[in-house]
């Protein structure tokens, strides 16, 4: 490739009024009065997303391929079209109450990438492909983010498909029902490397005034469900001395679960999210807390050693009370640090544009957290308003949404290699 | 009186078999599977119960009468009748998963004191009287201790009519189905003492082997509502630094509330009993939490130290954490202190039954509280297993409803006087 090409590929920049326009359109399926999306995975209205998404792809000139979960690929062939694809995608289902931006904007702004090439008729080495993964959310069906789980084989086919929702439907139906079961084998798909943009759904990158964050790994993550057992009793006549006192118990624990988190920064986690307090009367001391937990860390050997802090202080409580506390690990997921070449093309990409930028986590898992699995993988996150995600109220502003898109079309770029 | 009445009056005893007896007979209406009694106030139950008790009434030779609010006064006549009676008394309606004791005890110990008297043929010089205030428990209807608040003009009759159960059914219409609304305007009834004879509902006598509480005080009560607000958010993409957890800053009010009763030891108290959680969900950091405290003292000063306490760390913790912390009074009971001579009538009796026992307080309301504004009352305890009440395995041995019983009647001798 001369200098003059190279020159044309470093001024290239995708059309954010475009990619805007996409995403409010995609927006309208499932528009609800607040101003958020509500369109669960495998319903009728994902199906009208799917095909509008698809149609554009077709527009574009893309060839789609559909796998046996669900998972659409969308291909744009390279010179050298034999080479895996450098892959984007992200997911189009959403929260019952969720925004316009998660998800959408991962795979709105891969098409992007690939309209802008078709505008310049740019063609690549490699080929480029724009995914969109099933159910993500895991708002209708558990469990989440299924369809880049089953593509990474982290659980089969058959237990993705017998999953049902409070209706008893299930996977399977729903995805013959709405012409979305493929054939494709899920994971008989070659990826050379894949990249994910996405907002935050976090306060980091605000905070800090960037507009790029440049995502080196995801955090891992322990859920638990902690049971401490008292003895209830009338909150007049007993006296302190004689009190087993659940809740008593239980917010030590609570208050350890936060202080272990800041004890591992600045990347340990720690919430107590859900409480149930039993039997929940005024003027009865609680017999019994249940509670849960969730501990994360981009180590898991730093993970490990949270866990053990956590048992400790339980061991410690529970013979001072001599109330019982039970601990049950319900979820793990371990920490998983994203590849070093697409972290790098990221950071590369970020850097030629000069966007503000800085490297960071993420805290939450994604589909690339499973894709990574299969292929090298990076992320790329813009600001979203306040951190607020999952939420009708979900924002972001025009300027970071192109920004996203902007580096995401230079590290595919780099990875894919332009033909000259 | 000569010396042989008075021996005989110091080895006077109550029949503990025949007031056992009761206590399991009455025991039956409403019984439950599991050992209980379910008998709500103003239910068919509730006037079977009634009926049963005033039948035994009558055939021990007492004159009914009762008041506008359903309570209901059972009369030995003195000697000299113009006295105003001695008066014992307690409720019979329950928890919907009460037990045989609470309440019921102290009616049946003064139907036992009665039928003790006739049996032996001892005339008082002034009245007796067993009485059964109406709705002590409040389960079914609010406010609780209803039928002795009325009396004692806590709060007006028609407050107490006009409150109405989840079936929309009012206390006065309830009152007339079951024929108890009476003629007698509540409160227009001398008293010239009051002891109410009751399980403990707590572990203190039992935690010290003591067989009687003599009652002096009954604790004062602060119910309020708090409640912290902060921001949801997501527990993963959220760092500690970042995060406005309305559950981190909520626990350390809690374990507050605990710590503040304690150095107001021995007669603090300081209960957590109910908590809400918002959205009370594993993976987002709590926005809002709602919960309730209970603080008791049998001082009225150190109560107002302890609301001061507690509002001085609320207020540190609010600036601290920039979280919105809001404290409502909902309830105010102040302590009350039991009358000196009906407090050492009790003392005396227990000393010449020679029953181990303790001064005590009472951390739970009872009817006697209410009638305290309106005569010199007191309280006598037994132990119960555990120190569980409103619990249908609520138990108290033969022995300990025996000890009650004789107290109750030796108090009751010394305040009423033997006619020679």
């Amino acid at each position: 490739m001369d200098t003059r090409v190279t020159q044309d590929i470093d001024t290239l920049r995708i059309d954010g009024n475009r990619l805007w326009g996409a995403l409010m359109e995609l927006a309208t399926i499932g528009a609800t009065p607040r101003g958020g999306v509500c369109r669960l995975a495998l319903t009728e209205l994902d199906r009208q997303g799917r095909d509008l998404v698809v149609g554009w792809a077709r527009d574009a000139g893309l060839a789609i391929t559909v796998d046996r979960i669900g998972n659409v690929f969308m291909r744009r062939p390279g010179r050298n079209d034999s080479l895996p694809p450098v892959m984007t995608g992200s997911h189009i289902d959403t929260q019952p109450t969720g925004g316009k931006f998660d998800g959408n904007y991962g795979v709105l702004a891969g098409l992007e990438v690939v309209r802008t090439l078709n505008d310049r008729g740019i063609r690549t080495e490699a080929p480029i492909e724009v995914a969109f993964w099933t159910n993500e959310e895991g708002s209708r069906f558990v469990p989440v983010m299924m369809g880049s789980g089953v593509f990474a084989g982290a659980f089969p086919l058959e237990h993705a498909y017998a999953a049902r929702d409070i209706e008893g439907k299930s996977v399977e139906e729903e995805l013959r029902r709405i012409g979305y079961a493929g054939e494709q084998v899920p994971g008989d798909h070659p990826v050379a490397a894949y990249f994910e943009t996405h907002i935050e759904q976090g306060p980091v990158l605000e905070d800090h005034g960037k507009t790029i964050g440049v995502v080196d790994a995801v955090l891992g993550i322990r859920w638990y469900d902690c049971t401490v057992t008292g003895m209830e009793a009338h909150a007049g006549p007993t006296p302190m001395p004689l009190r087993r006192d659940a809740l008593q118990v239980s917010t030590r624990l609570m208050q350890e679960v936060v202080a272990l988190a800041h004890r591992h920064a600045p990347h340990g986690r720690g919430t107590v999210g859900m409480v149930q307090v039993h039997p929940n009367s005024r003027n009865v001391i609680p017999g019994r807390v249940r509670f849960s937990i969730d501990l994360r860390h981009v180590s898991n050997e730093r993970l490990d050693r949270m866990d053990a802090e956590l048992r400790d202080l339980a061991a410690l409580l529970a013979g001072e009370s001599k109330l019982d506390i039970a601990i049950e690990q319900v979820s793990h997921y371990p920490a998983v640090p994203f590849h070093a070449d697409c972290v790098a093309a990221v950071r590369r990409a970020t850097d030629k544009l000069g966007y503000l930028h800085m490297d960071t986590v993420s805290g939450a898992g994604h589909d690339a957290v499973y894709v990574a699995r299969r292929a090298p993988a990076g992320m790329i996150f813009i600001p979203c308003k306040d951190g607020i995600s999952h939420n009708e109220i979900e924002s972001a502003t025009p300027e970071h949404i192109t920004a996203g898109a902007n580096v995401l079309l230079h590290a595919m770029l780099e990875r894919a290699g332009v033909a000259g």
